[in-house]
């Protein structure tokens, strides 16, 4: 039995969000029904309704920032209570075969991990519908545990913008005295920084925007480095063993390059396309420097992430907003006047007649 | 005291390598004075000389791929004795007091490994002078123990065309079922699919060249891939967990990338400039894919490679010439009409009045 279901969906890639109704699909055995109480709103989610990746499928109810409250199970799902606070990211399922999905690598599933929204469910063939709605269904395996001591609002943001920074760090082994940069002080930046100083590392936060200085130390960078300053970025040479590169557009990466160590890296999270002005391999050569991607994380590290978190009582900075606000916040949201991320409170919903 | 040595010097970008007698410097206490015998013909020598990179400082003995006999000792030299076989790779010298140095990674020296020829020794400012000649001296740091096993003709280019490929298979963890693609069939690609077999990788050439197969296998490697055959590179996709690519000019990554498995690493070994066309960062992103660099190897791993080549019977493919041969070799090499590596017999420099 189909499941009635309200939200807010982009129709097209020019039309602002709007309320939408539309049907969950039935319930499978290994379901988890979550009544949605807080999202946040990534870049992503404005990259994909306005279609600037060309996959855009509409009806389309963004959000992959989730966090809700169990409110009904399948039959035999096992893992969850009715009641208990639960979170959901960027993906809803994968083939769960592969070797990458079998290593808890569920995001580079050699099928295609199923993205929370604008995607195919691969049993029924529905249109997955993301977190801007009352509700959602979720294979219990792909349903995250929230920690008990942390602020659910703030906490959303952790689905994405938390792991796809925790992942890079822990996976290029950053721990006590690791000299991390963070290039960008967006929604994924200052959760970078955040668990990188956590981590025990010593973070620097590279910036093309002057006056970010105090936010950045209050966040827990060390140092603060201007990129349009060239004398700065001098002094920065050779400086850090891995630097987590949030730009979202077109950038060059070879003034970042220049202020790895040898053997360094440079991950890039956010921006997917060519790399231009073309990037010089005489210092990767030379130096064994290395330009790596990374995104999201999978499952396992993803509830690692949530209770690293809890342990060290990191959430995000946010700005709570309606959903009605939802278009104002994608236009802020790309003159960067957030601080960091907006979060949805579902509540707002019930206010729609 | 200073040394009368002779060897062949290149005395301008355009003019052929000749005879040339130059004087060696005084022995310093740690030195040892090496009667070279062989030298291996690389690539880099062809592009200094000709001032490919623009750092020319003639007149210019080249030849880092040098075995020969201690012949003299200075007076606190104690790691050899006089008619010790030894080889000398790319550098002679480094501060030894850096980062990176005291980790064994001289070739990254933070300022600067001294080479071993075109360039300035860091004592006496005097110029450093290649394996193109009758004796080197080099400080006992620096000098490598030659395996008893291997036959010296054809283990001189393991100095270069060796560790610069067995330095990032082990960087990167090659081992028992690794499968690892190797992107070029010379002198560097031949080594690399010599030592990740003998590491128990399932290796594969990728070439652009048709009729390679048969040497490819008999070198160990289990699959021959054409780049320029579309099908052949769509069944590689995702099939790497490393790639040694020795193309030593601009290429397009792209299609190469696309071989990696997600979480795989394509390593440049040969190629310092922009990379062109751009590398699309999207797989990097989607599938945690790398692009690194990797040059030569440290002191340590040096010696750690010829004992491993020691150990499996490893030497390179070589073709013997005279160095009055030399300028021809250059010729033939950059038609790629080497299997796969000269090496000059410096007892043919006797001959010249």
């Amino acid at each position: 039995m189909v499941r009635a279901a309200r939200g807010y969906a982009a129709t097209s890639a020019t039309t602002p969000l709007s309320l939408f109704d539309f049907q969950r699909r039935s319930l499978r055995n290994d379901d988890v029904v979550i009544e949605v109480l807080y999202c946040g709103v990534c870049h992503s989610d404005l990259h994909t309704t306005r279609n600037n990746w060309g996959n855009a499928r509409y009806p389309i109810v963004p959000g992959h920032e989730i966090v809700g409250r169990v409110k009904e199970l399948g039959a035999e799902a096992t893992r969850f209570t009715v009641g208990d606070y639960v979170g959901v990211g960027c993906m809803v399922d994968s083939c769960q075969h592969c070797k990458t999905c079998r290593n808890g690598f569920e995001q580079y599933c050699e099928s295609g991990a199923t993205s929370t929204y604008n995607n195919t469910d691969r049993h029924d063939q529905s249109r997955t519908q993301g977190g801007y709605s009352d509700q959602i269904i979720v294979s219990e395996k792909f349903v995250l545990r929230m920690p008990d001591n942390l602020d659910l609002k703030g906490a959303a943001p952790l689905l994405c913008a938390g792991i796809t920074t925790y992942s890079p760090l822990r996976h290029w082994n950053v721990g006590e005295g690791s000299r991390v940069a963070v290039i960008g002080l967006g929604g994924l930046g200052h959760m970078a920084i955040k668990l990188a100083s956590a981590m025990g590392a010593d973070v620097t936060l590279i910036t093309r925007s002057a006056g970010k200085e105090t936010d950045a130390r209050a966040l827990g960078a060390r140092d603060v480095v201007l990129s349009s300053d060239v004398e700065q970025m001098a002094a920065a040479k050779s400086r850090f063993d891995l630097i987590i590169d949030t730009i979202p557009y077109q950038h060059d990466l070879n003034p970042y390059v220049a202020t790895l160590d040898s053997g360094g890296t440079l991950v890039l999270v956010g921006y997917f396309g060519p790399v231009e002005p073309a990037l010089n391999s005489s210092p990767m050569v030379s130096k064994r420097k290395t330009v790596a991607g990374s995104f999201i994380g999978g499952i396992a590290e993803t509830q690692e992430m949530l209770d690293f978190c809890g342990k060290h009582g990191i959430t995000c900075e946010i700005e709570m907003i309606d959903i009605q606000q939802v278009n104002e916040a994608f236009d802020r949201m790309l003159r960067s006047d957030v601080k960091y991320r907006f979060v949805i409170d579902l509540g707002s919903l019930k206010s729609e007649i």
